[in-house]
């Protein structure tokens, strides 16, 4: 079923999809396939799914592999998809990573384990005991506010020696970070560096970045594609006319109600508004109360009536 | 199988139990027996296993399931087994607590779900989800440098209504926040307080705690019960000399080779001079070099030869 | 004026006194003569000033030199006065502590220089350099809370082999440190080991350590040191019965308002109600809110009635 | 003496100047001319003295008053002058404006109160009172890494209504952060945003931002300002070739040695190869071991070599 010719490297919007979910506590299938047409029809060059956004943590083995099994049948080759295998027992990485494969996936993602702390050289053994075990190429998912451990520039430069090892997402919203990485794999042009907050998605991509895993895509694909095709193309006007939706969805959406968890409540609430998904959650999340829905429509709706996609 | 009666409440050495494993990454069923036999013989009263250190995160379904049920097995009812179910997944936690219960556990002990970043509201919820949905007891299990979300005080006072929440274990080597607990527990002399860091055993146990759920007592096991015992007769000469037989263990062992899982491999390697399991691990974690396990050995044997069981 | 000898350890409760300020922002001299007056008359074994409930980082160099001055005239020796010399600026600590001399005090008390992120190695040499150029003794003041860096155990030990060191406040809050501290002292004991909490007083000192900096002692000092006195004699029920008050001041007063400073807020404000001190503080901090000080004052009132001195 | 309009916004390059010492731990008032020489024939648009970079923290009053008096005498309106006036004292923020404004200074830049936990009003209000006490104009300055409190975007955006707070330098190297505060006051042109990062300063300006507090604009001031330039000019090419340059200083120089305090030292110690200060240092910092220096030398050379000025 895959399409795509692995010794490319991906670049561009590649959603982190959130997961449908149904008032049963079930994955929506049809909120999957609604999902995946939206995205698609929006121009983005991959998915990923099972990522935070997709409230991967939450999700028991069942529901992660209907969930792979039901986009990488929807997607159909389309565009390549992503599978984070994130999970603090290794096992569990490889196994989900086993059944991505054969469900067509074109890689999988995976953050360090995040229940014990641990030093690099530890990590780094992880990592590699995992790339050693799975058919498919591994990305680096950085997310220290998460896990409690970043991955060192010098243990990215370390593992990206193995050949399976294709590509880092960093998620810290570190700009020094970043830019570290982009001047280290510099003469490594194949491995690929993709940033995790929509907010630095243009200025990473001027700098030479291979593009975003932007959690608005999923609302906006449209917007996100245009942004980071004007970044492509050094069009800092449209970029800075762009940047500005970017920044209202981040500051109007992602931050309402003030809970940790706003910016994912927002998002599938406001995907409810779309008609795409339903507005609910795995636990420990759940939903907003009715008068915050209320209030995030209004926000919504005048964001989403400047976005005119 | 269960022969102890649930509304008295536990006390004493609840040690947690290291997860044997052998050179192929698998339960050390031999090891399981051995180990049980060793903490019973020494008088704990009751072991905890599939903690932080039982290395829960890194095995896999199947792992801890046969380590539920060996251990209850070879336990045979003689102590109480308490079974840790922590997982980011309440589904996780709900099934490995019926797995428990058919094992003949005496409780489940679940520290809050540790990817995302949550709220107290969130956390009490999710809780709450899990006591309702278990056929077991339940402690809570406050671990905030792993979890990074601590249980506030109030929010352990309001889960402590639900009838299945039976106790806490607090991890967090806070002196001002165990008090906290004790102060605000005061009149549910009912619900279990027990505290982690074995450095602080005596005290608090002085101070009308309930126990010690020490790891430690896997390698000592008479230790840490004479050391509960002349803490709840208040023989404070006692205390001050066998505390120092615990600090020595803390010192030399636990903080061997200058890793952030040195207390994990310095335990585990210990218990492998005692002939009692081998000192084998889960990723990510792996064994000391063959130089460090040669000077913990003499480490070991000094500390061993002042503990005269 | 000092008529204590340097040779015996202090030991006891030495409160960390609050800074009477005025309406104008100036020390209030009258405050500090009746709040002095009433901790000696409270049966306090020191006073310690410029500490962190002190206000110290917000006081200018004047306003410093005043309460050093004016403390120490008040006490008039009769028992010993700590100074805070805490400053980011080793100058700035060597100026205060030549002063404090001058002025009659017994030692002074130094947190790590706060801004910088440092190294064990730096903390090391600024201490050795602070005290090299110091005339009186000095305190180790651990607070990682507020500096950042935390005291290893093994840098207060090299420490502690200067002749001017003479002992360590903990702030930590962290029991398991605290009890590695006593391991490792043993056998100095002419080095003081006293605790911050007053939560963790009575615990501490029933394991062996001198003593505590207790807030709360400003407010209620008989009470605290009827406690350190149950705890010398290990008189457990009495400190079973008196840590339940200083448990309710910890509960009731520090956390009033929520603030992040409700601490210093309550504590200066309940300080007010006796009148001994006006509610008054130096920026950044400023007063609570009217109707905050009303239902102060009825839980003031409350704890104060259980507390029959 | 000054000869700058403070109703145009000061854009472009504006290092952190370095303090220099001598061997006696005295202001090194030749070195400050020859490093004001050295800046201004390099084309930075303005300095930054007692920032982070200039050791503020660790600097008696009578060290920054020297400095401040040096600088603006040996600079003599040829730039602007920003002084760090950062206190954990509202008093000694004042005091040391006003200084400022004596000696000619452009404005002046305060960090957060940074010894105790305070809250996003305590910050307000401690920032209005600066504002309304001093007779220049202010730069509200984030750095929560040392600060550990975070100028919240709404919290800048309340104070920037307040005449005198006319920008802000944001040094917490989150992208995310910076482009909230660009998206913010977009309809506020006259609020100047640096970035602090120079590892950040191409991105940002690209994105809007107006420069940056570069560091290594000590050593290599055309260097940044070439950088700057290219930013401004939306030249990616050069961009991508100067940032190389700047990322080599950032990777080979700023991390040498392993210290939390690499930066500075490697700053320093290359500032003294080209014969501009002494590698001295001020208390809690130290020099580099002899070889330590030896090694950065080889360093340094290469990269010098490689920045044909």
């Amino acid at each position: 079923m895959q399409i795509l010719n692995q010794d490319t490297p991906i670049k561009g919007i590649i959603p982190p999809m959130v997961t449908p979910i149904d008032t049963k506590g079930k994955v929506d299938i049809q909120g999957v396939e609604k999902l995946v047409e939206h995205l698609i029809s929006g121009g983005v060059h991959g998915v990923f799914i099972l990522g935070t956004t997709g409230e991967f943590s939450s999700l028991d083995i069942a529901q992660k592999k209907e969930l792979i099994a039901s986009t990488c049948k929807f997607v159909n080759g389309r565009i390549p998809v992503l599978v984070g295998v994130t999970d603090v027992c290794l096992q569990g990485c490889i196994e989900l990573s086993k059944f991505a494969e054969r469900s067509g996936a074109y890689a999988v993602v995976a953050a360090p384990p995040y229940y014990m702390g641990i030093d690099q050289e530890e990590l780094y053994h992880f990592y590699e005991q995992l790339a050693n075990s799975i058919p498919l190429p591994l990305f680096l998912y950085n997310m220290p506010s998460h896990t409690k451990v970043s991955i060192d520039v010098e243990t990215a430069v370390a593992l990206s020696k193995h050949k399976k090892i294709i590509g880092l997402k960093d998620s810290s919203a570190n700009g020094s970070y970043f830019q570290s990485l982009q001047f280290n794999f510099n003469d490594q042009p194949d491995f690929v560096l993709m940033v995790g907050p929509e907010e630095m998605l243009a200025e990473t991509v001027l700098m030479g970045g291979y593009g975003g895993v932007c959690g608005g895509a999923n609302l906006f694909p449209k917007l996100y594609v245009k942004l980071y095709q004007a970044a492509v193309e050094n069009n800092i006007d449209e970029i800075i006319r762009l940047q500005k939706l970017v920044m209202s969805i981040s500051q109007k959406i992602y931050q309402h109600g003030g809970y940790k968890s706003s910016y994912l409540k927002g998002l599938k609430t406001s995907l409810s508004f779309l008609g795409i998904i339903q507005a609910q959650f795995v636990p420990p999340l759940f939903p907003f109360e009715p008068n915050e829905v209320e209030e995030l429509k209004v926000r919504f709706s005048k964001i989403a009536s400047m976005i005119i996609e």
